[in-house]
């Protein structure tokens, strides 16, 4: 179960990331490296695809972690005594046992092996483990949490 | 970049996954491991989840395959020429580099570290990396290849 980064992101500051976490993401480039690029053929006809990257960032110790509170929703104004306490694999943090990383982003330029996106979640030099073009998924009974809803109406 | 299962797909026979890959998937159950159970904290608010796999079939010279056609829409009638031919990155074949496969399901219930779950495209014994739950994705401009288009009008 070995990984090979087929590229890596080319982005803003981590400072601008974050700022923009709640802002429907940043601009950045997806690089896509040479002895990949062929397999971007035909992706340049999804409007959106699925990005899936491995979040550097996390350390080993914070991959034992199996219990968080989304901590980011402090940006919004919330307290911490009013997040809720969820499993790493209810939630979206980054802290997990194995860091991978899911984005939808908008593609709206491809450059040869660059891909030009909008709504990056994902630091400069975040290393990328595979692409796969965006269906839209169908179905009329998603439901998500009540805390979910209730915290994100802040968004 | 190391990966570790945190559990593991228990479900039907290959037949019965490839026959029901067009139809909206299987049933299954996902076992998460014991020392990963605590992850699963609030993970039934969910309707839906995502499952990201490790697609153990795919053998090291598959991995090396930049480009490809969707063989299995051979299953819905249309010949080998009728088929795009794509990279990897443009498509969900499982052939890719890093062969990492992500399904949304329903989860129908969870029973302790069992989750049961409906819409499956996993064999029994795919091994589990992580779980997130499912939030829609809000987009009006979803576009997909015109290919795509034609070819799912079969489904």
């Amino acid at each position: 179960m070995d990984l090979r980064p087929i590229g890596v992101v080319i982005g803003p500051s981590e400072d601008e990331v974050n700022r923009n976490m709640w802002k429907g993401g940043v601009k950045g480039i997806i690089k896509v490296y040479e002895e990949f690029k062929e397999g971007l053929l035909g992706i340049e006809n999804f409007s959106h695809i699925i990005v899936i990257s491995w979040l550097h960032k996390i350390t080993e110790d914070q991959r034992k972690i199996l219990i968080v509170k989304p901590l980011r929703m402090t940006d919004l104004g919330y307290k911490l005594s009013e997040l809720p306490t969820l499993g790493v694999f209810a939630s979206h943090s980054p802290v997990r046992p194995n860091p991978i990383g899911i984005t939808i982003v908008k593609l709206t330029k491809r450059q040869d092996n660059l891909l030009f996106v909008e709504g990056l979640d994902l630091y400069d030099g975040t290393p990328i483990l595979d692409l796969k073009g965006y269906y839209p998924y169908q179905s009329k009974d998603v439901r998500v949490p009540e805390w979910s809803k209730k915290l994100r109406s802040k968004v």
